[in-house]
């Protein structure tokens, strides 16, 4: 059996591709995928491994295709008066934008993000037939209320991805930015929050545009503030409209009984969960004081990584790293690297073998 | 916020769609779903946990998105002398079908399967936008190798499905079915052995013909002889250019590391975990014994489950099993009803309540 990958029928648009993937490499400092490096906390994970037990108990049974007490754990965490009605969920924030686009983009539909971003945006767009259009953005990666708006209703995309804050940047987005958006488009606008637990604690959530707007969504994943990324749990919070076309797409028992019964019970910990946030974004701030310090120019950061330039060479500065067991990433950006905020030893790992390079262009 | 679905910017082809989805109901016995109705044994649950628990350790990191361990693990089960290299895995045998409707079709492409057959294939081909054409069958549902080549060269699909054995039917499907209707296509044959442990053992499995195939594709589950349904593990056995496809269109990172580890662990008991599967195949046969004392017309099957004909009204008859407590399945073919082999008791409650009813037409 040695048939080359050229050889299959396969769909012309994928012809010549490579798999999306960070390199998966065991370094001793891992920063590159802007993972949690904090591991669940014993106490969380002793009543995460007796809610698997049970749900094992009737593993030869099929999952609750509806996920309802996650979807009421989801909506007891988010707050802002949501049920869970208002809730979805999937294999991954990813599988949660697929199912988005499965519903609103597809074959003849557009959608749209503000470059540099999430770089699933387009992936995930292109894979079900959109075709994907990238926006601009201004000094230092922000946007403009005004100019945002009129980007949009040029482009008049059936989908739009506001990443708040943004990845690979960091960049916090206004909230009227987001109003912005939703006005100038009669698409689903999906506010990407992600790292939203990073961002200053008085700062408002999307989650609090969510009544009379039923196009807007706002996702949210459990793999960074809740150090869960091999669990694989993404989720949304919408009109239960919107809730009703995912169920159109979505493959049937998507989320596993032992994926429900693990989420279920952190979300039972979130307090505790997110204990270590307050950490992160200490070892994040100390990162961007550092790397000015080192003469590099890191950008504003609402999340738990930071990006920063001033790299006079990208990909010898990521190898340096790389040969001194730190993994940080190369997001494509010239002069520029992207590193996550890790425990302390971990960032002081990453800034000591920077420091001991030569220095910023 | 009471925005209704026909309000939302839905693609066209979903509008007036309803999801999926069997009757999820609590009723004392449910034998509707196909699933295997013993529990995972003890033995094998406490090294699951042990799994679990390990996994849990490093949770906070992204899974490993190649799924080695559980590839080998698949590898090792099937035999033939296949190697991780040879295998795929994902949410279900859903997910992986849907991998593959991703890669191989999709607009401007057609699929085709020999109805009727299993109701996910036309949502999943149509899901990814190809176009779905069904075939017909022979008596009692068979499949004449002849006919399928002559009716898959007539319809020049891209993809062919050969659910072996049939659902919802339970019919065998030979080997030269098979062969004759790979020989007849350029496209890519899906060999869906969901059911194929309940076969009897001497018969060869569609594994045997992959050895120059490199369009063949043998799909399998741990939902049904595993005992696993609640875990969502489908995977696949095809030639290596085949899984490089598929990491094209996956989402990374989509098994979650507690999936790998429940899984890898339960395949390592695969000899316990397949213990049940003679228990149901008796029970499967005493079924068939008695619908054809009863006066119904059974199917032969070499699944865990039959579908009998012979039924007056099949929607009256399911109510009146429901009324009684015991949930089966009204596949919509007029006159038949299909029912799961459970565990002694669970059988003898559904024949003793068919039983309890007004004799077959």
């Amino acid at each position: 059996m040695n048939a080359r990958l050229e050889d299959l029928p396969i769909r012309d648009d994928l012809r010549g591709l490579v798999p999306y993937g960070a390199p998966q490499v065991a370094l001793p400092v891992a920063l590159n995928v802007n993972e949690n490096t904090h591991p669940v906390p014993q106490e969380v994970a002793d009543d995460i491994m007796d809610a698997v037990a049970q749900a094992l108990h009737e593993v030869n049974r099929y999952p609750d295709r509806e996920f309802t007490e996650l979807r009421d754990g989801f909506a007891t965490y988010l707050g802002h008066g949501l049920t869970r009605e208002n809730i979805w969920a999937g294999n991954g924030s990813n599988e949660v934008l697929q199912h988005l686009l499965q519903a609103f983009g597809g074959p003849g539909r557009t959608a749209f993000g503000f470059a540099p971003t999430y770089s699933m945006y387009p992936l995930i767009s292109r894979g079900t037939g959109a075709e994907w259009v990238a926006g601009t953005r201004g000094h230092a990666f922000t946007i403009d209320p005004q100019d945002a708006a009129s980007q949009v209703s040029d482009a008049a995309p059936d989908v739009v991805f506001l990443c708040a804050p943004n990845n690979p940047t960091g960049t916090p987005m206004g909230i009227d930015v987001i109003e912005a958006v939703y006005d100038a488009t009669d698409g689903i606008v999906i506010v990407d929050e992600a790292y939203h637990e990073f961002a200053p604690r008085e700062e408002r959530s999307a989650l609090t545009l969510l009544p009379g707007r039923e196009r807007l969504v706002v996702s949210r994943t459990m793999s960074k503030a809740f150090a869960f990324a091999g669990a694989r749990v993404g989720y949304l919070a919408a009109d239960p409209a919107v809730i009703d076309a995912l169920r159109l797409v979505r493959l049937p028992y998507h989320l596993s009984a032992l994926t429900q019964a693990a989420a279920t019970a952190a979300l039972r910990h979130a307090p505790t969960m997110l204990r270590m946030v307050d950490d992160i974004v200490g070892q994040r701030d100390r990162i961007s004081a550092t790397l000015e310090a080192l003469g590099y120019e890191p950008y504003e950061s609402w999340t738990n990584f930071v990006l920063f330039g001033g790299v006079k060479d990208a990909r010898t500065t990521w190898q340096a790293l790389y040969d001194q067991g730190v993994l940080i990433r190369d997001v494509g950006i010239p002069g520029h690297l992207r590193v996550t905020a890790g425990t302390e030893d971990e960032t002081s790992a990453f800034l000591d073998a920077l420091a001991s390079l030569d220095s910023a262009s």
